[in-house]
């Protein structure tokens, strides 16, 4: 089931996008009563998906992000893969939705494109058991995590580099019907920029599969519903430039797009 | 004024920290009618200080952290003075407030007190004029940055290290008749374990005044009323066991009392 999150008559709504009556007029959203995370029903009113604009499918109190979980993405930027998983922050602040503007920041001059699975995070949970991992996930959703790479070089701590306003695209809605056993066997995981493959990988080539990443996490802190995961990007990061429409695809989930602009 | 977040009755209230009108009755607070973030009015109801329980006086949304910023800590650890602020984050989960229990990690053996001016904003900002920055300031706290020592050195981003649950106590209230210039002319800043000083320092011994920190960040990222800064810690730092009682004391703020237990 795909859970989207948009803005219908001023007011926002969740709601499931499926198939309508009708090949030609595209997907529909049937909106939900009540809320994803908890009890809800499908309401039966249907809008066009492509009449309402998607907003994040969540608003993360949280975003905890690994750094370097695929072997080939660390090499090519001359990094070890890591004895322990990289884990960082990206805040609240950084989330935009799909097609919403990538801004390039002022204070790079080397913004990349990093897809990555985003996990989201369905109940509050701390130190998860390997085995109830499944149990606290609502889904999964496409995310972006841009990185102003020459920050990151000079600076220790990633806060700016991966912190600043717009560089957490994430959507286009949250995919319930994964689990973390299909991430294992592997779905395809790719980035384009103006229509040109650069990224393309297999979430198999995670080196720790998801159901590590929430056990490391977790052992320190509390994950929140709505809280999203980053778990790592393939190899082929490369820089975006102002004018770009750098598209995230997983198969299973869809496409989330964005537009860099420069700042107005 | 010292604006407190404090539960009565079951609720939770803001109010203004003052004299009661005896000494030997002791402070009261003043519960405000409205909202410290916006505008709003003492009730003149008054409730004895020692009667409610004191909460963190902000949910902070994100709190950006700057490390070694006074150069004795850097060098005690055997860190040089960073050519940029050393910006991280702490996360919401991390928050407790006065009183409130540190709970020592499962996952370290050396968690050490980090004694902090923390900067409390009052109002949403982003790329921040110098000359501003006095502007989008509501006031500072006391805040203890916990750190798990030996995983910080073990994992190359502090998200776990510095963002475990417990790890930012905040309090007791918002001073809000400090500005940047009495910080940069120096307040002390200390911390004791069980009576005894640990940390002592002066806010004018900052590497970067609150300025140069609220420019730096806000270059990158929006700030919301709530979020929090913190600012960096003196030299003295130390283990935390448990039984430990931590306090924060920075001159015309206040104390910061946590202790140190094992989870339950």
């Amino acid at each position: 089931m795909r859970i989207a999150r948009f803005s219908i008559d001023g007011n926002v709504a969740f709601g499931v996008v499926e198939d309508g009556p009708s090949a030609q007029d595209g997907p529909v959203i049937d909106i939900i009563k009540g809320h994803p995370f908890a009890e809800f029903e499908r309401s039966g009113r249907t809008v066009p998906l492509s009449e309402v604009r998607l907003l994040p499918p969540v608003l993360p109190n949280k975003i905890v992000a690994i750094g370097r979980n695929y072997a080939e993405h660390a090499a090519e930027l001359g990094n070890e893969v890591p004895d322990v998983p990289v884990a960082f922050f990206k805040p609240s602040t950084s989330v935009v939705g799909p097609g919403d503007p990538i801004v390039y920041p002022s204070f790079s001059q080397e913004v990349h494109h990093e897809a990555e699975l985003a996990v989201v995070i369905g109940r509050m949970c701390k130190e998860v058991p390997r085995e109830r991992v499944k149990d606290v996930i609502l889904g999964y959703t496409c995310a972006n995590d841009v990185t102003a790479r020459d920050v990151q070089k000079r600076e220790k701590q990633w806060a700016r580099a991966k912190g600043f306003d717009t560089s957490c695209p994430l959507g286009p809605w949250v995919e319930t019907g994964i689990d973390p056993a299909d991430i294992s066997a592997g779905l395809g995981i790719g980035c384009t920029v103006n229509g040109q493959q650069r990224q393309l990988g297999r979430t198999s080539e995670m080196v720790r599969p998801i159901e590590d990443l929430i056990v490391h996490i977790t052992e320190a802190m509390t994950l929140l519903p709505g809280d999203v995961v980053l778990t790592g990007t393939p190899a082929g990061v490369g820089p975006l430039s102002v004018g770009d429409e750098v598209a995230v695809t997983i198969e299973g989930i869809g496409t989330l797009t964005n537009k860099v602009i420069k700042r107005g």
